[in-house]
């Protein structure tokens, strides 16, 4: 810090503006700070030049991908380790371990190198990596030399490894999503303890009285067993009963003996398996919800910070007021977005440098890294290459029929016909010769659609980035008809088809009907629009379009989910295959093998488990045991799964599944549900506003912006209430022929995610001359700070 | 209305006081007008003297409570019609019914001379009614007539029954939830539609991917019947999977066969199952929050327009203001509540007469209707009967030692100590004598405490109205003395115990075990509030204290959800009944019968029903239809009866498995659990903060209030944070016993509903001069006016 300053004098002190007054170094620092607030990035560096350069290498996209390749190097290892999917001999997967932990520990010195010590050995982030590189070496070297005189041990901690993908400092949206939720389940913890611990006193109590109810009663399960005599036993059933996985069957047999008594299972259902499980929702998604809305407080105002931090060093006193001047503006925008082009840079000056005077106040300034995360369209593309190329041909009175009639609603509306009678043929027995060859009609009747409406519509808008229907419909179509003409040749080559790529081409032609989602969408859009011009039919457009936007949106975010299940899934599957792997075996239905019928496994006679087929739901490698996993998540069914495997092994091998049940259900699955319910809510409130930031806001009074709806616009025939049609094309350039050139494109508010929706709110909330707290109080910002002190009617709940 | 304005004129033209300016039909008028305010009634009436005095007789508690009686006696008629609990003739059933039907027919005649002929005709309730009354009685003629010639057909219209229940216009809290419900799951089945439409799209199409990818394998499930074939039963078992409740067996042979497809059944439950089921849950909660939130606002303003429209009734001018007189407002206030006491009415002008200028003004007139809902305690109450009876021995050292003890920690803690052995005990078998007397011993241990706690502390505040935990205790422990007894006594004399009472004895016994709940919160609150004064663990102590108090307060309003599933179940079971009842018969377990392992239907031959012994699980009887509905509810298994009763009548009878799905799990269910967020996010909101209405700020002021905290105040120790004790005593009275008298008792927000603590929320708002929109305009207040306009970061999510 104190060299920052240091060099910060080297610009600021001088107040006569002069050529060259800061240093490459304190540019470099400066372009540091604003990058790091352009991605959101929170690291602390020293601020030496060197350590700078080292801290752009260390956030080179290489070395980055590198320690990506590597972590998921290392998490692969699973597949080819003991139990293996592909085997492969301990010394080649022992070695690639220690590869991975080198490239670990010299990504981890990079990082220290580069940090300041305090900070490093502070960050528990780092102490937990070198503690997981130091146990999986301990590990590595024991079960190494046992195995060498033909031990077998335990590799425990294979189940460490998704440490390496939580904790490294990476700014990779996943990453930070998976880093998140770990917090706010580690946050919640207190408070989840409290209603678990009240739960398992209700089941404490229940189970007693069902002991005392029933124990006595000589009562027998539908199997035979004896009802409701153990407390264990009871305590197990009931926390099954709470899952509702053993629902009627548990309650049965009182049942059967005396009617009164299922009001005591009524009784226990509505208390532990409703509100309780609601109970824990709420505690979930209210922390989930306060820790959002903090961590998101806390990326603005360190944002904010950073820009400050770059502005200080690179400051000079022109009158009575800092500013950056120009040339040093345009070098530090040089070296922040090399590949900028001089077009967008002078745009991006000409936002920044108001009163076009030479040089760039401290309010702007801090707006830089808004600027650069702003995508700059040039408007001219959309004139479409063939009017450029032939234009007789292309405005000659059978082409302009052609693509008004391609743009017409009765187009689309006969393909929707048209998809319709397909979803009847893909119905109906393929055996028939008539219909394969119907086959064939239909999809050159898609292919001659696509080709119609880029004919029409100008290419490159039609394959904008945000099209996302363009894209799906011509993928599926171009994918279909080469797996078609693909088994079309085996077939006649072999005589029969490839299983793989038939299954393949069925399941790409049932997924062309997803199209009419889109063509209700844009045909609800257009036919109200026209029918009912304002009024009752308003709303319900409005509402499918949320819901339908929300569920494209939500896409994204769940490869985070994805990620963050990958973790919990990975250390619960090598714990399991560690603990049951080759107990239970699938044989193929040929039932040749003796033992067949009971997965191989003798303890597994005349039990749930091998009378349902359950012999494939096993641990005996990795993508089965994500399988069971899987099927455990679901719920149903869980408690036979346990029991097989609790006979095979131990009956204390229940809690694993007792355990997987608590994290992944009660609390994973919860914060999945919290957080769709957040991204529906945080859609529905912005519903009928938009918001604006103060770049926007200046951006549109200046006249260089272009709403991405009207980017999107066009194409369909009135023009009237078309924003969200999907289509893009020639129509729209008409309004806008004028005016060539470069515009920013204002992202509209569809195509956001919850975090960035709710940062634009905050944003556009905090005045652009508020410099926020200072950086300790950010970084100890509390979500309870953030928390309605005098909570209204409005905002209550 | 032109009637209300000519009597208001009678008051208000006269510009001087004098004594008897209003006549007895106005301040009749304006009393009505008071008691809807006071009790939220939403009745238009007309203004007639003698149909305000309708009006009244009209809402008199036996004429609420006769037609309560009619509606539950109609309801209960399906226990004693056929398939019946307890038969009974018809022709005794059909004269019952005849007579609720023509009480219903009175109540509504008595309702339509009350309110404008323009206004009940508009209402659908009222149609509703007369309605479902013609359809009845149709339904009788044509079902008695056939039965006399001995046809058997369908009472079909027994389904109708719950529309009075839902329909009479009362204002008690259960049926205002039940109407609000359905309400708000009208208004949100647009949204749910779009949704649903889009859930059965997804469906259709994994449906007709299954058929491609797996109807051609001649694979075979667990049973052995052919797997994946048929596209209607494809569609089913999908849907099931929607409800796990066939999870991993209806994707074991795709998966025995290859494990790829596994990635089919993984893709539909995510979408399907996780995504789905949460957007309908967020759509539901997100409706129910605006909903209510609408229809409080609602209420509120209703209250202050009826408050004006009395005070135009009975004001008279004074000077340059409209006021009412004293004399005129004592007279409305003993209409209102005849059993006011005169000091309590006193107390309500001290209050009202801010200047004690013989008249109250309008602000202070609209607050008479809040006033009269708070309850007014006299303070002295405090002290305890025996100190007043023989005052030497209660303050003798003894006595005080006795008193110290029992107020003392280690009271509770030795109590604590005494409930957990007696879980020990209860646990271990009760055939042994020792234990057996052990019970003895415990009871009486536990009867002491009551008598040392009754003894220390003034029994009146005990057993006070909030006192929630003393009560519960007391009513526990003499059940369980009064039936311990009883069974003694009985096994002396008839040397075997009744079963019946020996159970509630068991359950009795248990239920003592709850205790150390409030126990531990006690402990919590006295021990962490001594050792760590503020800091760290005040937050988690508060939070404690917000899941156990937000879970007791749920209680109440558990009734209301228990009244909208009777609703829905009455008519699923009636409907139910009518198509299943005798097809499944549920046979002792000794077996004899033959068929008895069939459930008597031989189509029930080796199917999952028979096989899991379902057999209990019928429409034979009313109680049986409910207990199946619940088990259906659960969702488990549902699969399983719905394909027996399938078998044993009609595929298409799944239809009705179906429909009662959405129906309850999809959208009641939904709603519970929106229900449940909402009073927690509530609570939690509030946790820090008190919202005080203007009355309550007002009480503080003039200091004739007491907070209930401080009534309970007492009885722990240091008077540190025990607020929550949820004990009362004899400590509390030192304090204030120079100021006897009458308080008004200000409710803690501990024991209140969501819906008052939001109304609360609302009032505080409000200022005490905004007369509200106009009456037409608050009827018509719809949810989306109240949505803010402008989201901010706040109030977003």
């Amino acid at each position: 810090m104190a060299r920052a300053r240091a060099a910060a004098g080297l610009c600021a002190r001088d107040p006569q503006p002069s050529e060259e007054s800061c240093t490459q170094e304190d540019l470099l620092l400066a372009a540091a700070y604003v990058s790091d607030a352009e991605h959101n990035r929170n690291v602390r560096f020293e601020t030496s030049p060197q350590t700078i350069r080292l801290y752009y290498f260390y956030n080179h996209w290489a070395m980055r991908a590198a320690t990506n390749f590597f972590i998921f190097l290392d998490l692969s290892l699973a597949l080819f380790e003991e139990p293996a999917l592909f085997p492969l001999p301990f010394l080649a997967t022992s070695i690639a371990e220690v590869l991975c932990l080198t490239a670990f520990f010299g990504r981890l010195v990079h990082f220290a190198k580069v940090t300041p010590q305090m900070v490093f050995w502070k960050d528990t982030k780092n102490i937990c990596i070198m503690v997981t590189i130091v146990l999986t070496l301990i590990d590595l070297i024991i079960y190494g030399s046992l195995e060498a005189v033909s031990i077998h041990t335990v590799r425990w901690s294979r189940a460490l490894r998704p440490v390496f993908l939580i904790n490294f400092p990476q700014s990779r949206q996943v990453r930070i999503q998976i880093r998140r939720t770990f917090r706010s389940i580690r946050n919640t913890l207190p408070d989840i303890l409290y209603v678990f611990l009240l739960f398992l006193f209700s089941m404490l109590i229940f189970s007693l009285m069902a002991l005392k109810l029933f124990g006595d009663r000589g009562l027998r399960t539908a199997g035979g067993s004896p009802y409701f005599t153990d407390i264990l036993e009871i305590a197990f059933e009931l926390y099954v009963l709470v899952t509702t996985a053993n629902s009627p069957d548990v309650m049965m047999p009182a049942y059967d003996f005396n009617w009164w008594y299922s009001l005591y299972f009524i009784t226990y259902i509505i208390i532990n398996t409703y509100i309780f499980m609601s109970v824990f929702l709420a505690v979930i998604y209210n922390n989930y919800r306060k820790h959002l809305k903090n961590e998101i407080r806390k990326l603005a105002y360190l944002k904010r910070h950073k820009m400050i931090q770059a502005f200080d060093i690179l400051k000079v006193k022109v009158g009575s007021e800092f500013v950056v001047k120009e040339a040093e503006w345009k070098r530090l925008a040089k070296i922040v977005a090399p590949n900028i082009s001089s077009s967008h840079l002078e745009l991006l000056l000409k936002i920044s440098d108001e009163g076009q005077k030479g040089h760039v106040d401290k309010t702007n300034f801090i707006r830089l890294a808004d600027l650069l995360n702003i995508q700059v369209v040039t408007m001219d593309v959309k004139r479409h290459p063939l009017e450029a190329w032939m234009p007789q041909v292309y405005t000659s009175s059978l082409s302009l029929f052609i693509q008004k009639m391609v743009q017409h609603r009765i187009f689309v509306w006969i393909y929707d016909v048209i998809i319709l009678i397909n979803a009847v043929f893909i119905a109906l027995d393929e055996k028939n010769a008539l219909i394969s060859y119907a086959e064939w009609l239909f999809l050159s009747l898609y292919i001659t659609e696509i080709l119609l409406k880029l004919y029409t519509y100008e290419p490159r808008a039609y394959f904008g980035r945000k099209q996302f229907w363009n894209w799906f419909d011509t993928l599926i179509i171009i994918a279909a008809l080469v797996a078609t003409v693909a088994n079309a040749t085996i077939q006649s080559a072999s005589r029969r088809s490839s299983q793989q790529i038939l299954d393949i081409v069925l399941v790409l032609r049932v997924l062309r009907l997803l199209r009419v989602i889109v063509s209700i969408e844009r045909r609800r859009l257009l036919g109200l629009s026209s029918a009912a011009p304002l009024g009752v039919f308003k709303l319900p457009t409005f509402r499918f379009r949320v819901i339908v936007t929300t569920l494209i949106n939500i896409g994204p975010t769940m490869l985070t989910f994805g990620g963050l299940v990958l973790v919990v899934y990975y250390t619960f599957a090598i714990i399991g295959m560690e603990m049951f792997h080759g107990k239970v075996q699938f044989f193929d239905s040929n039932f040749t093998t003796p033992g067949a019928l009971v997965c191989g496994n003798p303890a597994l006679k005349d039990t749930a488990f091998a009378r349902d087929r359950y012999c494939k739901n096993n641990f005996n490698d990795l993508a089965s045991s994500f399988i069971v996993l899987m099927e455990l998540t679901v719920v149903n069914q869980w408690h036979i799964i346990a029991g097989g495997f609790a006979l095979v092994t131990h009956q204390a091998a229940k809690l694993y599944f007792i355990a997987f049940h608590v994290v992944v259900v009660i609390l994973i699955v919860n914060i999945f549900i919290a957080f769709i319910l957040e991204a529906f809510f945080v859609a529905y409130s912005l519903e009928k506003s938009e918001v604006e930031t103060a770049i926007e806001k200046k951006i549109q009074e200046l006249g260089v912006g272009v709403k991405e709806e009207e980017v999107q616009d066009g194409a369909l025939i009135d023009h009237v209430d078309t924003k969200d049609s999907g289509f893009s094309g020639g129509d729209g350039h008409s309004k806008r022929k004028g005016s060539k050139g470069l515009y920013f494109r204002i992202a509209s508010k569809r195509y956001r995610t919850v975090d960035t929706l709710l940062q634009r709110m905050f944003e556009s909330e905090i005045a652009p001359e508020d410099e926020g707290p200072s950086l300790d109080e950010i970084l100890n910002f509390s979500p309870s700070d953030i928390y309605p002190r005098n909570p209204n009617f409005e905002n209550s709940t």
